[in-house]
């Protein structure tokens, strides 16, 4: 095996958000068009330069008069005065108004020379040139005098302002065409590892090629946080080819973020290169995840070498890159949103270091949030978004009790927990009746974990097809659908059934015993065995195949499609989306089960209205019945 | 006068909503590059077309074996296997693993035939092409199937869903490099108004222009609401340019927004384009700010009409328009906090619509929050970022007590009350130690009202040069200003003091009463009347434009130099900014004085320190001094 560099030495935290607040992530000001402003954080203070209003303003359609002219009038004995002239909105008066005359005026027209009040046309009546005026006016009357919303000289806008549509308006009212702002810290974003594929690209699996995750992720981060990103080409595992990427990226960007590899190869190179061309500050934080994390200097730049696994870049992203980025840009740390909840079940860990622990949260039926850990490690990208928030556990907790109560931070103060949270059986109808609630999250465990985990009381509802599962629940409806074996086109082995399976060279990919589809096919099996007198396993035995199991409903369907295999336990809908053959077998009834506690959740009573509203999308599916 | 539409009937604020509701303002779907999906919202299901990992991929450093090889292994009693390959992420293995061998493997890599279980580095020695395996596996250990993260055919993102950082993760793993989201509304924003310049022009005061604020404000509003915002030219008064213009946006865009203007004139021309080219759902709504709103269609489009104050615009357009535009582009409604709080001061209004109050937040001494009503009214500006959010005042509430609890609808989940919350004189060190404290407000009242309002319990600080006003508070420290008589350049005149403006035929322009220079300018005149022997007002009597009062503290000044006066009061350090001549008359002292509950406030504490460390400050400007 190649050398490799252990980290030894786990530094505290601490350690690593002061090496990071040590870096230099620019921060410069520059000058933006006020249409490109918002969002954007001053740079300096703004001072008002001219006056607003920049001439004395009347604020009501009427006349402009000499208030002095008006002393004493009233509606039985109102002042008439001789009209001389009209100002409107936009134009320079051409009129002045001497004492006992009055000009028509707009609102937001200059008031012209002689006169300090407008009297609101509603108290006037103007006949023969003359008006006359049904109250008394005090000078300034329905008049904005100039300077008098904002004067030049003032203190208009602070350092360190958010530019909202508010600011945009006073700065607008200003004249400014331009604005100073704090540049946002560019970031080199530079993936791994000679496995990884830009998205869109063509995948080689056989080859363990992966699409590219960390890169796209970690920039949306990095704009989030108020970044710029850019992503730069894969660099391999060669010393050179990263040396002059890595160097490219000093040389372009504030930061440079490397992520994306878990090979231990691509990160030793990234460390040569690092302590040969710039200096590490530190390496391996007493973090879970993130031990692997990196800090230094490139070339006059900051470096942060990220965790390969998704999950763990994000988070470690999040927990120590994103803030100093906000700090480069000015802006303030988002007012992240905790919440208290009770953890669901219970939870070890006992490394000794500071945990942040990605969590699913979910209302119970008292409107209490209970908290369950979402972690399904070896870099599962679905994690990402089957987490809504983080519970950091302290390096000297190593259990927390089921019932406990924690402290979640949110991903930002805009998560909302799903309405709905099911697990169990993996269907295509449900896929759809799902698209009709709002924010449901789903996970397809399988009908028995399904049932599982509604009997321990975390999730909302369990989808299943295993039958009556003994358990207090309410029945929110189901649909049935028609199961049996996927093969290829044409069926060209002629297959008629299960016995084939049995009796003849037929290799099988199957499900696991979690799904309800296997149960249906082990019953299928037991009966054919009582047929046979025999027992059920004497027949599965001969099955070539039977142990081979894959994930979710479509995948062994799939794997006939690829040729990898004669028949694929499956579903009717399946074998006619993917154009293949099907021989059915049975049919199965899909129920969804809520927790009673739960039944009134808006989220479930939406799922229990769709699957009532749902004749649609079972006629859609050919094989799947109401 | 012109013939002007009168809204007599106004309907209810409901009815405005479902107006608004009933438009057609797009929402269709388009495909976008993956790095450009952060914060749109998904069009479609996205159910995976590929698996995830393609392949069965190791999760550690180690060796590919055959679990059944290592049954019964230990410390003590290793597995012998014969070494006979290696296989490293990223590409296809050359190797099969048969009974009794094993070939080192990489994390990442894909599983060579025959291994079903990967043993970590750690758990085993390499010697002579034999590893010995210390430890017992189960197939399955350390690999991760294919499909196990996404298997093909699984549902991965619902529709409605909004993409962030940790979405974007998954859409990368299934390889998407185009995304199908919501389009955008596109939203034309049309100013009228002859009056309006755009921000960057050359403004011309004397014919009644201003800036243009509506258009960049509601763009900005348009933007924050997920809507694309056009800025259309402006339009006139003239009928046949505002239809060509309001056509043309009309057919660009899938809403038309026309704002700007508060003469009666355009809101004329622009209702009758609309009624003759479309059709008016409504026009008049009972909420204030908001009555001439005006709701329609034009040729196919969403039409509606804002009010032209900048304040009203916004605060409409939120209420309102905003909803609509999210809706369209499938975004919820934003996460609104919302803040209770006391009344800081009593409010009448009896008008009998509901009122959209803008208020600003400030915190008591007891963490508590006082709300003060911000509304300068007459379009300023200034109001827009002198609030934090909005009560609803009931069309029957006519009156709020100081002291009364109200809710506060914060203009979003990130508006954070300032820090600091000061009032009183306008002074240019001031400006600058400001710039050190984080987010304050300040508004530049002068010394007589502040001092008036610290008593009135609402503001942590004022900032008085009127000696001790007598209440009760805790002094943070001050500095003193040279004030004086600015003149311009070179003193043309040869001002030498006070005595001139009573003596000869020389101009002055004054501040008002609330301002400190004007109490020191007012005590001058009665020491040299005193001199005299005479009254003050005697003396002010025979001042040129003693009654001519501006706002600022440079606003005198600026007179000077644009050449309307021949004297202002201000202060030296204005007079060497302007590059005017300056006639010394006194020194004042500027005190800060803060209501003593709330002396421990951060952002109080922060103003504290800013002037105990602010020699740099004092010593930077001219005829300042500590």
């Amino acid at each position: 095996m190649s050398e490799r560099k252990e980290f030894h030495e786990l530094v505290p935290p601490e350690r690593a958000h002061e090496a990071i607040a040590s870096l230099d992530l620019g921060g410069e000001t520059e000058q933006v068009p006020l249409q490109a402003a918002r969002g954007r954080v001053l740079a300096e203070r703004i001072d008002a330069d001219i006056d607003v209003p920049g001439f004395d303003r009347a604020t009501m359609d009427g006349y402009a008069v000499r208030a002095r002219d008006t002393f004493g009038a009233d509606e039985a004995d109102p002042a008439n005065l001789e009209l001389v002239g009209a100002v409107h909105a936009g134009e320079e008066p051409a009129v002045v108004v001497e004492p006992g005359t009055a000009a028509e005026i707009s609102t937001g027209a200059v008031m012209p020379d002689g006169a300090d009040a407008v009297v609101m046309v509603e108290r006037t009546d103007e006949r023969d040139g003359t008006v006359a005026v049904r109250t008394s006016l005090a000078p300034g009357d329905n008049v904005m005098l100039a300077g008098t919303d904002v004067a030049a000289g003032e203190r208009a806008l602070g350092p360190g302002t958010e530019l909202t549509a508010r600011e945009i308006g006073l700065l607008s009212a200003l004249g400014r065409a331009t604005v100073p702002v704090r540049e946002r810290p560019t970031v080199g974003i530079i993936s791994t590892g000679d496995e990884l594929v830009r998205p869109g690209g063509d995948l080689d699996s056989a080859a363990g090629q992966i699409y590219d995750v960390n890169s796209y992720t970690i920039a949306a981060a990095v704009e989030e946080a108020g970044g710029e990103a850019d992503l730069y080409p894969h660099a391999g595992d060669d010393y050179d080819e990263m040396e002059r990427i890595l160097v490219r990226a000093a040389d372009e960007c504030d930061l440079v973020l490397s992520s994306g590899s878990t090979s231990a190869s691509a990160v030793d190179v990234i460390y040569r290169v690092v302590e040969q061309r710039g200096e590490l500050l530190l390496h391996g934080v007493a973090v879970k995840p993130g031990k692997p994390m990196l800090i230094g200097r490139l070339d006059g730049s900051a470096y942060v070498g990220l965790p390969g696994y998704p999950v763990s870049a994000l988070t470690i992203f999040r927990a120590f890159v994103a803030p100093a980025i906000r700090e480069a840009a000015g802006l303030p740390e988002p007012r992240t949103a905790t919440v208290r909840g009770s953890m669901a079940v219970e939870e070890r860990y006992d490394e000794g270091r500071l945990r942040l622990m990605p969590v699913g949260l979910v209302e119970d039926g008292d409107g209490g949030t209970l908290v369950y850990p979402v972690d399904k490690g070896s870099g599962a990208t679905t994690s990402l978004v089957e987490a809504d928030g983080i519970v950091a556990v302290d390096p000297d907790t190593a259990y927390l009790a089921a019932g406990e109560d924690v402290e979640v931070r949110l991903f930002s103060s805009e998560v909302r927990p799903p309405t709905l949270f099911g697990v169990g059986e993996d269907d295509p109808a449900l896929s759809r009746l799902l698209d009709r609630v709002e924010r449901p999250r789903y996970l397809g465990v399988g009908s028995r974990e399904g049932v599982r985990r509604l009997r321990n009381g975390v999730p909302d509802v369990a989808v299943t097809t295993a039958g009556d599962p003994g358990i207090d629940a309410v029945d929110l409806g189901g649909w049935a659908r028609e199961w049996g074996l996927v093969v290829p086109a044409g069926n060209p082995d002629d297959v008629t059934g299960l016995a084939d399976l049995v009796d003849r060279d037929l290799r099988l990919i199957n499900r696991g015993t979690d799904s309800g589809l296997r149960r249906s096919l082990d019953d299928a099996f037991a009966a054919l065995a009582d047929e046979r007198g025999t027992g059920r396993r004497d027949l599965t035995d001969a099955v070539d195949g039977y142990d081979l199991t894959v994930k979710a409903h479509e995948s062994p369907a799939r794997k006939v499609a690829a040729g990898s295999a004669d028949a694929g336990l499956g579903l009717r809908t399946t074998a006619v989306k993917l154009d293949l053959g099907f021989v059915p077998v049975g049919e199965e009834a899909v129920r969804v089960l809520a927790n009673p506690d739960r039944a009134d959740k808006p989220g479930v009573e939406g799922l229990r209205r769709a699957i009532e509203t749902g004749d649609d999308v079972f006629g859609a599916l050919a094989g799947i019945s109401r």
